[in-house]
């Protein structure tokens, strides 16, 4: 209901028709994939004919506010498509759209050097080569910042880089060739001085993905979460994003929009969860009574769409806020999308699960997965603990 | 964010303005006036006078879209205007834009005959007299209005009406002159055409206001939701609003709006309640530290302005929705408004008391109070359960 | 299904019948009685008639374990009693079981010199006198004892108290004759050695009972919760219980049983509640099927079930840990009695009201009050948030 | 806190030295023999040598009331082992008690003839092999048993049995050697008499393991939940246990026991997850305090301990009234503990996983996968809305 432009609407239909025409025949296809243990981890060649279809019609780079680089939408409107896009694990990296790549280019192209641009951000845009972010560390709670160990080291004409990093999504893709990590450079100054960005090859010597780490029983192939190590790793002066020390910059400028991209690619998982179970309660028959007629079926789809709607009205209105007042005013609802959205998704997909009975959990659907995406959303990027308290505090 | 008209936030500003120079500080008189056993079923001096400042300042009959008779505002417009009231019980009463007064001059506009309007309609727009509603009954489950009993039969010149009727608000005031009544007058017909709504002056013989009924233990004073018996009541033929077996509609034109309007008067009540909690988190101390600065007081305050803020948008994204594409379209809406406002309400104000310990369940805060008023509304206009029956069924 | 003793089998059957003979009869009896402005705070005459044929079958001073003074039942025998009395507000008085008497009692029996003993401790036992107790104290924290402000200062021969006391149950009663008082006495020694426990005659020169306070709109008639004014008030030196300075040591030995029975009374609330919701479910009629007949009634009705069978189970646990091992070891069930049980009557006896509609809310259902009885237990002998954070502590 | 015997504290002491000293150390083995994807379908040897020292021990069998087919315990006793076991996935199988085995067993103790005893109890009791158990079918809602549609039919000396069962748990071990199924065989008889129960060797020519299920990502290797097909498998006349048309009987004798048996592993399981949220709490450090110091944290602990304890004491207060009342009047509480259990235990292993973070999701703990077994037990033998709706209807 917040106005969307023109052009808005516009790619929205073109969106839409591409979502039905391409990407959810090939959602079989990608199963498929990920059922062959000797594919899984390799990228299916229906997926870059896919982006190149997208790119060909323009549907490509949407997420990007900088019209130099990107589609130059509002994040009204991008958080429309987001929401479309959403409702597919893979459809947001066939429009060069998804995380943590949308995330890594914004930064980039706020905070790069003319070299960095060239080498990294240019074959990004151009969904030729994909990226990650490294910032948790295992053994410690990485929610708080000071906690992180990973060092840099200024040794020679450049630095060393040292630690350990987890959760490092897109890590296990084969394509992923750059890596932003976040390491302590000055333990001595005040913590938003302490850490810098830095861009690493992931052809690097010394660095290594030791492993994907699986939330639930779910690994991500072949994107993948996941674990590196970083051993004595040499990079050259040039390595370092914005300038020495500005980590926390860097990180925050990735966030504003991409909480409101994450938030909207749930609610749209959230929302193909909801249609499902509507589906499945006018088809299920138990007890002489389709199951959307029993009582306790109305309140979950009665309560599933209240709450979808509300956290999808909040988001737009954080968007509209981004849009109008920037980053910093829209503090408190970007917290509230962050405390609200991954918990709804979770509500709402679970009683989907719950509708469906046994075909909820198994692999012949999608909730259970889909659950696992939204559970994980409650710790990534800060558990809902901290958004809570962060809320609070601007409150009073 | 849905967009505000600029008259609309100029009577917001002027609004805002009446509340702090005029209402809240009246606020003590009231409880004052109601404290004193021999005036609280009277009505104070002073809110007549607050009526007639009101009025001259033109925030008069706000509610009401038709400009022939009140302020003409879109839906959106009024949302805002009814939050401000809300925060204070008595508010809307000096606008003359309280329940149940403003739904039955909606009624009254789009139904009554010229003769009544100018008998009841002219009053009620001038603030002169009230008016209650009379639909549900003791004894049934009034959310079925299939088991409604109270019964209009034909005699002579005019109708019987008998019957009794209770949580007829407003019925107590001793400003209130003229009910209307759900009666059964065609036990015969389809369900819809079976009851009519009637015009009963309340000094008619065989009416009577038996008793003032309590939610939890308040009764109201000085408007009251009365239980009224009415005794084999003769009413002329020119009694019955709209047409006889009309109820129907009547009672629905009462409610697209109305609905928002008690939603939005809601949401100003848990705003006041939250705004309550945050200064007493502030203000108060508990080892050693502002109980705002205790982790389940950063959960109660984070989750209440997520709550709140998530239903505000909700309901203007319904005004707005009545505002474009009229009721029926929002029907999906309305319900989803009925389900969340009450239940948000009663959990962020269970809170507010929660962090005022003994004070906030005292006559030393309106808080215990504002709980009450919430949970009736999960119950009148139809249960939760009701609502929530209603969207699966439109959403299937 | 912890095993009660043959005695306390028998005590149940008798006060079983003794509830259904005398005490349910009566209720509607008090209903008049609180209904006359004139009687509502005097003590009606039937029930110091009840009082006498309780006391002359035996069934007097259940609670107290100290056959010396009192029936010398188990924890466990009583916690079963002290369910049937809470189904009904006035009952536990009937038997000489009602607090804050009972705890008072307590406290004499262990703390009391031989003088006291005679001259409070006997007339309670008797039923002759009522007793309150004063602890929390208005515009602070109460739940942080340090916050505690009113004073004991040593004068001549005795002492000076002076401060002012809230929610002081019990000291509106006309019978009410003296007051358990906590208050500062040893500003400079270590919090828990810091206040002395008084007693204090109702009818001491400068102590004054200013007004009832109310929750939500009941104000606990002829009872009462009394707000407490101590002006300069002076008391003989052997007014102190124990000695100077052990006020948490008798406030604690108040606690352990204490919190069983007020548990045990809160679940026989709200089991009477649950069954009400049964009775309704199944009488009344809503589209065509009895209410009990509805899907989300059949799930009110089970997870009320539930959670009543489970906070039961854990206070007859927690009872039958006293008996064995002591108001130590069963801190931590303790804890957990008080977090559990108010909550779950809160959730029980607030579905009931849903289910019953309008009548649920109005002054012809006792559910209205029951929820007000059971929410400000979330709050009076200290907050949830104060044993979560307890039991936590205990945990770690 | 319900009466142990003698003998079972007796076999609590052991079975928690066997657990302390052979199963907890051989996790970390189990884990590694499932990360191989070569051996995650076969059963480690260690785990034949865990069983027969255990058997050796006595500890065998334990879960058979019947004392001359195991060790003749009463369900109070066992409910305590249950738990113990059931904090690792794989420890009742050490000691023969796991389902479905356990449940087969019971039934074949109960209605098999001396014959079927002799093939299959038998070798069972000797965990030489496993059995699986075949009730619901794909593309119906199973949890009404009128929709199961796998058929029986007469043919020459035996039957034909053909259909299609999913959900079948340990159908993928490889030592599993026979099905219990539950085929249509009268379908015109009322619905109790219309379906038999077979013993169907899994090496019959026909029967199929056609894959094994997941739930949220897991298999359940090394004994997985298979989805079967019966291709017009013949089977000889004495394949029927108890008698044609039986085959509620049998589901039912399995059930009573079954549901505390299961209840009480998932309690374990929710408990160890407890601890380990304990530990977490303790030793993780954010913002300059333990996590455990944090309030949400201090909430999060008591209100599982809570959850938890009552469960449990719900739990143990239905072995007691099996053991002294029987299983029919034991329904209600069957039922309660069926509604309660599950969701517990996912509540509060949800909490674990929130405090433990990103590790909490990960293979590296054992929390993810401990929800995803809870998750299931709110849909397997019954979704939560049956049971609710069984438990009203047995209150009204």
């Amino acid at each position: 209901m917040f106005e969307v432009t023109a052009r808005g609407r516009e790619l929205q239909a073109r969106l839409q028709e591409f979502m039905d025409q391409e990407i959810y025949p090939a959602e079989a296809q990608f199963a498929e994939h990920l059922a062959d243990p000797d594919k899984r981890w390799t990228i299916p060649t229906f997926l870059e004919e896919l982006k190149s279809k997208a790119r060909a019609l323009g549907l490509w780079n949407l997420f990007l506010p900088d019209a130099r680089y990107g589609a130059g939408l509002c994040h009204l409107d991008f958080a429309h498509l987001a929401e479309i896009m959403g409702r597919c694990v893979f459809a947001a990296e066939v429009f060069n759209c998804s995380a943590p790549d949308s995330g890594n280019m914004e930064a980039l192209v706020l905070h790069a050097s003319d070299e960095q641009r060239e080498r990294w951000l240019q074959p990004l845009l151009n969904g030729e080569i994909r990226s990650a972010i490294a910032l948790a560390e295992p053994g410690v709670a990485s929610s708080d910042p000071s906690n992180l160990m990973s060092t840099l080291s200024k040794r020679d004409e450049g630095y060393i880089l040292h630690g350990r990093k987890w959760w490092v999504s897109g890590a296990c893709d084969p394509r992923c060739s750059v890596l932003l990590v976040m390491a302590l450079s000055h333990p001595e100054a005040p913590l938003h001085q302490r850490y810098s960005m830095l861009l690493v090859p992931q052809q690097t010597h010394g660095v290594k993905v030791t492993r994907a780490l699986q939330t639930f029983g779910y690994d991500a192939a072949p994107f993948g979460h996941g674990e590196v190590e970083f051993d004595q790793v040499w990079l050259p002066e040039d390595s370092v994003l914005a300038a020495p020390g500005k980590a926390f910059e860097v990180a925050q400028s990735r966030l504003g929009s991409g909480r409101v991209h994450q938030a909207m690619a749930l609610i749209g998982l959230a929302q193909r969860a909801f249609e499902a179970m509507l589906k499945r309660a006018a088809d299920r028959v138990a007890f002489g009574r389709a199951i959307g007629q029993h009582g306790m079926t109305h309140q979950a789809i009665a309560r599933s769409r209240c709450e979808l709607e509300q956290a999808r009205l909040l988001t737009h209105a954080t968007a509209s806020m981004l849009d109008r007042r920037g980053s910093r005013l829209a503090r408190e609802h970007l917290a509230m999308v962050k405390i609200v959205v991954p918990q709804m998704a979770c509500s709402v997909i679970d009683r989907a699960i719950q509708v469906h009975g046994g075909l909820g959990l198994s692999q012949d659907s999608f909730l259970a997965n889909a659950y696992a995406v939204a559970r994980a959303q409650r710790i990534a990027d800060g558990p809902d603990e901290i958004h809570m308290t962060s809320l609070a505090r601007l409150l009073s």
